[in-house]
């Protein structure tokens, strides 16, 4: 929790003093690549430090308001997949490449004009790659770091030694997970109308449609991932549930200004199953090491809110141009995005390692990090969990 | 608070695909009964599935919108009645019956022109039945139902087998309870403000008034309850004083749009009172268990909030007219729904029974239903809790 | 917890009751001193519990709900000060006080009309005293209260007594603390907001320009403190650098609508420095006991953020008018509002002590004043902390 509040400092930071620069706003200042004779938008050229931008209503400012705070969302996505074993100071760092950097310039190409926009106009592809509220831009991009994250740190020790498979560990406050779960709710219905309102120029009333969907999506998409897990494990699991609700809410991101009410269900459904058949794989066959579920909620789920577009909305009504635009946004994220964050991980680890010490490890991290236990109530059973 | 979850899920889903269609928004299709010469007006006729509404800001959309909240609030109110003893499953399909019947049946009798605002016009009561914020709709129907779910499921296991009297069972955490009052505050003046617009036609700035009456009936029914737990047992109990703020809250709902301040402080000091000796009266007089307070703060306080439209607002003015209208109401609630609550729910009993098994009990519910505990610092203490 | 409950309710009711018929809002009836052959408007003269205010959206019944929910906040900050040895009755009584006569006076000085506003028009001191979101009114005031309740309460037991220093109690709940930071974050952008549109007359748009500023302030702040504490003991220390994230809160609210973003996150990083050292100094030099750190985070920061308007705010714009009447504010809060609350908080001391029975304070607070432990994880290790 202490990460979450210094991540978001900095990516707000950064954002504004960097990351801004380099996302814009629609209509305003860019460079482009003449490539095929066409004249692709690539980087926004603001000035740095917001200097020009004028705070008043105008859609810029309004850009700049939401994208400060989706960019401090998206920095807190990866600290669920590094919980226990990442230190504070390297977090803080990976977050200034994520805000100042690689944010703003995937941003830039969805909602700034940029090529993946263009596609519809140059090349007839619908209505070019469309991603209402940030299911890509914030989530998947989070995600995919969060990917870059675990990948990097390896699993937290005492996690596959045991001889029985993975031992389960558990460590947060359900109450609070599920706390989080409906402020998360009221949040999104915010995130999805201004994006799609900003963005894709909806009418005001659009609202309404809005939080119904997302509503219907998040309940629905909880619903499955408790079915599922009741009927694989004979109960239902309330933290697999939990993360189902937010998958729900991350996956109707894309979509949720363009899907009617049956199929907004339909979109949290397949969100709640993914992400307990996600969770499942990353856990026990590719032994990647996500404690939060980050990289099932935000990526898998996110992945899958860009496909609906395509298949499920009224955007895109099954075309096949919405098809190849949506196909082209999800390859520039795991050909592009994922390839340039793990590599910057990559670059930070050799210069200031990732992995906290091994003995801080044992002794639960938010005590040794910063002097106080978060979490008093489990640091005596430290030693029961891990089987020394 | 993984039922809350759950149960919220249920609501809403199930509102979305059936019950909008019972209920219906004012001046929209409605089958009628001739009774007396007179067309009564009881049950809407609009398609499942929301097939037909548009989802911007009209009337209709709007409706739609704070009643799927407001159904999933009142369908969480029977989970405090419940708590540690009634099963997922049966909350589940119990919300089912309440999402998808009892609550649209009597929402629309009561703001979509049912027949009991239609008592105003047909035969001159007042302004017929007024319930602004849904004390009725809401809070005594939810509350009603969380009566109808402890009389079935019994009391928990060792509350009322020691010598003593009734064992105090501490169980919840103090911070998060008052927190939540907080955040219900602000919900609050949310609901009322968008009943009182949506369904009696009052001017957006009524919100000023709304909310300062709001808020001010919180205030004193917190701290009458408190007052009186200090003068009764010397020290004040922060867990009534919490269901004060609440009752008073609730309270607040029928009638905050017309009244004046110092009236709203009256309402909320009675409020207070009634929930005090409300809790008193069914732990040791009834031994109904009511382990949230769930049937003192949502239906007691509801039924005084009622009553506070004919005895101290401006609506009623205290004619003679409005008393009947609001009489009519509360005989409705307590001789029509209560008896359909509890039919439905003890149908449900016969079939998949409510009660989880006795030796889940003893480990307390959230353990053995969702495979971790959420209060993990109570459970090492189970054993001398119950005194076995 | 429990006390802010009822210190908010307290405030809410007394504030409508007396407090702003003496406060009132700009343009409303008021008594005037003659001085030196001009009019100074030291207090308003409206009837009390708000008869003759029409509660719809004018202008005075806007600022009657702002400043419901603002002297609900300054009473709170306090508690902090006071926290385990305050009895709860007389921090009821002493809000009494600062909610019917402290605030109210100070408040009409600055916002509505008053003496303090008046010496831009009558002195020609730049626009005279500017707080735009309360740093003075809601902070300071607040603050000072808290100064003055430290010192008269004298420090917990065990604090000062061991041979090592001071020693650490760890009380609160991290978790808890760092949600509640996110909370107040939203909370402030509405304050800073209201304030500015309400009493400056800045247009609607300045929303943009106060959220970016604010969210900027606090994250400067935060971070800060954070380096700060990781530079001096080796570790950041997470409740110091959430202290450092409301004190750029506190900072940012004098002056939000009058800077630029840049110079936000100056102002945000003096009162994270400035936090840091304010707790070290009252805790080591001068042996005041706050454990919330309310005194540095709300007083100290405050007081800057004043400063601030007259350093680099486009409203001070440096001029020497407005230092002088920034600087007579700030002499005014602390050569007479500062004996003002200390003196009548003496008097109550004198009738109904404030601290609590010395061997009730062994016990943890909340267990004794409130019949169930608030906090059941740390009970148990009450003697290990405090040495006996």
């Amino acid at each position: 929790m202490f990460a979450s509040l210094c991540v978001f400092a900095v990516a707000a930071l950064v954002y504004v003093m960097l990351g801004f620069a380099w996302q814009g706003a629609p209509g305003q200042h860019a460079h482009a690549l003449l490539i095929g004779g066409k004249a692709w938008n690539w980087i926004a050229a603001e000035p740095f430090f917001l200097l020009g931008l004028r705070l008043d209503l105008s859609p810029a400012s309004l850009v700049l308001l939401l994208q400060m705070f989706s960019v401090g969302l998206a920095a807190m996505i990866p600290l669920g997949a590094g919980a226990e074993r990442w230190k504070l100071g390297a977090s803080c760092i990976s977050t200034v490449f994520l805000a100042g950097w690689i944010y703003p310039l995937f941003a830039h190409w969805v909602w700034s004009d940029g090529w993946l926009s263009q596609l519809g106009s140059m090349y007839g592809l619908g209505k070019g790659f469309v991603d209402g509220g940030g299911a890509g831009t914030i989530q998947v991009v989070g995600g995919l770091s969060a990917l870059s994250i675990a990948w990097i740190l390896g699993p937290r020790r005492g996690k596959y030694s045991s001889a029985e498979g993975p031992a389960a560990i558990p460590a947060h406050n359900i109450v609070l997970v599920l706390a989080g779960c409906l402020l998360a709710w009221s949040g999104w219905i915010g995130l999805n109308s201004a994006g799609a309102i900003l963005f894709y120029h909806c009418e005001p009333s659009v609202v309404v449609l809005i939080a119904v969907n997302t509503t219907l999506s998040a309940a629905a998409s909880g619903l499955t991932a408790a079915i599922i897990t009741r009927l694989r494990f004979g109960r239902p699991d309330a933290s697999l549930a939990a993360n189902g609700w937010m998958a729900g809410l991350v996956a109707s991101s894309a979509a949720a200004a363009f899907l009617k009410p049956p199929t907004a269900i339909l979109v949290g459904m397949v969100a709640g199953a993914l992400v307990v058949f996600a969770v499942d794989l990353l856990e026990f066959r590719l032994t990647i090491d996500d404690p939060g579920g980050a990289i099932s909620v935000h990526a898998i789920a996110g992945l899958w809110g860009l496909l609906s577009v395509a298949l499920l909305s009224d955007a895109g009504s099954g075309s096949r141009g919405q098809w190849l635009a949506q196909l082209t946004g999800i390859a520039t994220l795991l050909g592009l995005v994922l390839p340039m964050t793990y590599g910057l991980n990559w670059l930070i680890d050799r210069v200031y390692p990732h992995r906290v010490e091994a003995e801080d490890e044992w002794q639960g991290m938010d005590l040794c990090e910063l002097g106080a236990g978060a979490y008093p109530e489990f640091v005596v059973h430290g030693d029961e969990f891990t089987q020394r």
